[in-house]
């Protein structure tokens, strides 16, 4: 048996290491285009920062390991030019000689990647333009810090806030340009609101909703030409706006590649061709939540394909059930992480679909270092089904994340999320973990005990002729407070009923929903349509934030 | 409709809150022993040793805020001394005049709690020995602890720890005295034998198999006389054994109590008579992993069943799914974590189980900051189905947990874990998370690709006869193996075949079992009866220094 595998990052060598332990005799052979296979590509941004000071962290398995330990045939700085499927060859180069030679196979594991989109635009070819695919590419961005100023990142996706904070650390002056009106796409908008804000206040210069639409030499720098007409001058670009799958040998092995461009394959991993199998950022998945086609370029789910790949060429019928969206970003001490679908995708999708907001801490708030985190949770609206999580703090986002990315694979609803039964110790989560809140809050709309209003509408102007009821302390009003709102405080609101008209409906906010719910379940005991803005005066800002970028 | 409420601790504050926000006419009457309801008592023992400053930050929900928000009739410092179900009325006593009243109820919800338990031995009433139950009783440690040097806790479980590691913070000599032969008698042995080095290594005197038999004034201080016939003196002493279940107006109102002190209660939290609920502490209730009556006083639970009995007196049918025994405990730097079964209930329970042994890290070794953790699953070796889960260490723990805690409740296999899509980026995570490898791993066994060989099996003696091969490098080898094994390192072993008999078992192992599977690939595709030693050299010492004690 000869298996050879195109790529030797995540998922290519995930199958090698695969194939070598379910197989003694069979030839293995890794053709990968860069100096080293098995490198940690997600932690390229912090070696360029100097987070990760030695380029040999990320160097996963060295090449030599592969060799022994693995018996892997590894062919580093060549490339596969061309498969001929009906002789079951392919043609490589030798990147450093120039020299082709043809090599026979078994079964041929696509691993190719995705490459960083560069748009087709004046001056895109200029040096000092980056991209950021592998160790080579990290040793030049390094290399392009030294003594660097100024630098411009286009692109507010993964790495192009990754790169923002460690080019800061470096101490550049750093520019983040991005088509979206938000940061990290993936999300919805309100939700990063607030890591759009940290990135100001660690001066980074936000560009949202604009592009660079020209790149000029002007002396020893680039000069960024925007769609806005504005222009920033750097010493180099860093660009980061999303890759393409890497899809020209199977293109020209006539293999099927969906209209965005990814590798079509079966649940096995298998191409059109049953001998040629392909995984990783390369190919095109299936979101488990919404049963429609997706890419997802990221590490985890290109290491499980590699492994079933392996695990079918030796006769197993091990399957990938498809992608579930599992994402986390991390930037200086805060994080956003999200798990299933979007709002935006939902709506995208025309499903049918409720959300809440809530702001717990990570842990009691009595045990000192207590931070609070947002999280949004999208779900059924008649049947509790979860749909999606988003999580953004400090402290306990992936915790939450992963929690919700478990309940999301089983299927469970929001009001099993009422019921499970997690860790609680005052430095770890409370006794009602914010899980458990997540699960309350959302039953109790499930069930109609807890209607909801949200700024999402407020702000859209979809919430006219209401009462907008504040139910914060008046110190805490007098603070600030959604305009139009009338201050009558929980403690105090069954004794103020005379004032609150029952002729229209009202909408109830405190600082987090907490104290709102209440003043719903009141206001609904005494007979009044009424709504609790969910996540409060504390969404209520962020999603404010979002809508006027 | 008059809901009479015993104890406003957890579970009976929790009821009282959701009764209210059920409905508006319901008289809501509170009867708390102490002088504060709803506090924290999770957080006493930092409050002890200073780590949380203030007494207010333990009053979670001040009493006015009860009164006006929520409209209770709280009374505290009132004992409820009988019930009399006949007439539905009960008698209460106020404890600080002896006067006692009758109050009527048309629902009666139990929520005493659980009382430390008092061992009858002599000297058990002198002063200085404490129990920690209330703020006042936590008012009391912390003024004992005022200008005194030696203190004993008797009793390593959960608050015995916790008191360890803050009288240590506040400059104590102290010494902690469990009767069995290891601290956290929930867990297995070997998983917290790191921990109790760790009080050792702060300075803790553990006395673990030992126990109190007598305790004596002498002097100013006190001397605990101890089964083994040793004396430690202490200038006051902390008990800490465990608590029973306040059951003592169930009992005399002739309730339905289970034999281990327990009240018995439905799915709805009704008691054998259907006007009395009870919740929290003093009740019995199920394991869900394993269908066995059993007690746990935790937090978590006793609020959820707080809402299920306010639900159910509000018609509703909101049913109390069982237990599965999570929890989480720190301990300086570190901690213990679990859900569902210990290899100990396994057993005696006498279910067919296997269990794998992984250290692995918490985040991405190439980005600062790693540390490992050691984990244990358990599952039905046919099945696959996921039994329970205990993770130790500093960093992560009750993330893998809570992750391990909702696989369980949705009924996951260790095939499921292998599949599970979770947050990756350097800072908090793996492509292959800790979840994963234990999915991979016990799948393996499962499957049969991985067979396994316990350190619990080789400290016992039952592995004679077997080759012990230690794929370490020399060096490792040199600085501690297993007596009796052969070195032969992976990246040679193909090479030395000869050196290792193929007419008896081989039993394989590395540092924490990742090349001792892949030299058990090896060598099973090459004929031999192989198995990897779980967990490695690094589970070995642990199951080592837990069998030593």
């Amino acid at each position: 048996m000869m298996i050879l595998i195109v790529g030797g990052v995540a998922g290519g060598a995930s199958a090698a290491a695969r194939a070598r332990r379910l197989s003694k005799e069979a030839e293995i052979v890794m053709i990968e285009r860069g100096s080293h296979p098995s490198f940690a590509n997600c932690g390229m941004p912090y070696y360029i920062g100097g987070t990760i000071e030695s380029r040999n962290k990320l160097l996963v398995s060295p090449i030599e390991r592969l060799r022994n330990r693995y018996r892997l045939d590894v062919r580093v700085r060549e490339s596969v030019e061309s498969i001929d499927r009906a002789k079951k060859q392919v043609l490589i180069k030798r990147l450093d000689t120039g020299e082709e030679y043809t090599e026979s196979y078994d079964k041929l594991i696509l691993a190719p990647g995705a490459a960083p989109f560069k748009p087709p635009i004046p001056g895109i070819d200029l040096p000092g333009i980056y991209t950021l695919r592998n160790l080579e590419d990290a040793d030049q961005l390094a290399a392009a810090t030294e003594g660097a100023e100024r630098a411009v990142i286009i692109g507010g996706g993964f790495i192009g806030i990754e790169m923002a904070e460690n080019l800061v650390h470096r101490g550049l002056e750093t520019s983040l340009v991005e088509l979206s009106p938000q940061i990290l796409p993936p999300w919805d908008a309100e939700m990063v609101a607030p890591l759009e804000q940290l990135l100001r206040d660690r001066g980074v210069k936000l560009h949202l909703g604009d592009s660079a639409t020209e790149f000029r030499q002007v002396g020893e720098g680039l000069e960024v030409v925007m769609n806005s007409g504005a222009t920033i001058m750097a010493d180099f670009v860093v660009l980061s706006i999303g890759v393409r799958p890497e899809n020209t040998l199977a293109v020209k092995a006539e293999l099927d590649v969906a209209e965005r461009g990814g590798i079509q394959v079966n649940r096995h991993q298998q191409t059109s061709d049953a001998d040629i199998y392909a995984v990783g950022d390369a190919i095109e998945v299936t979101d488990v939540v919404s049963g429609t086609p997706v890419q997802i370029p990221l590490a985890g789910p290109a290491n499980r394909q590699g492994r079933i790949a392996a695990d079918h060429i030796f006769g197993r019928a091990s399957q990938y059930r498809g992608t579930q969206g599992t994402a986390i970003v991390g930037l200086w001490d805060q994080g956003a992480a999200m798990t299933g679908l979007s709002e935006k995708v939902c709506q995208r999708l025309g499903l049918d679909y409720e959300k809440v907001y809530l702001h717990p801490g990570d842990h009691a708030g009595y045990y000192p270092g207590a931070t609070s985190m947002a999280m949004k949770i999208l779900f059924d609206p008649t049947s509790g089904k979860l749909l999606g999580g988003q999580v953004v703090g400090k402290r306990g986002i992936d915790k939450r994340v992963d929690v919700l990315a478990i309940a999301l694979q089983a299927g469970m609803s929001v009001m099993d999320l009422e019921e499970s039964e997690l860790a609680y110790a005052p430095q770890y989560g409370s006794a009602k973990d914010p899980i458990n809140m997540a699960g309350f809050i959302a039953s109790g709309v499930v069930r109609g005990d807890h209607p909801v209003a949200h700024s999402t509408q407020l702000v859209a102007d979809k919430l006219q002729d209401v009462t907008l009821l504040d139910v914060r302390t008046p110190e805490e009003f007098a603070a600030g407070a959604i305009p139009g709102s009338t201050n009558v405080p929980l403690d105090v609101l069954r004794n103020e009923l005379n004032s609150i008209p029952k002729d229209k409906p009202v909408v109830a906010y405190c600082k987090v929903g907490q104290r709102g719910y209440m003043a719903t379940r009141i206001l609904m005991l005494e007979g009044y349509d009424v709504r609790n803005l969910s996540g409060g005066y504390t969404t209520y800002t962020q999603v404010a934030a979002a809508s006027k970028k």
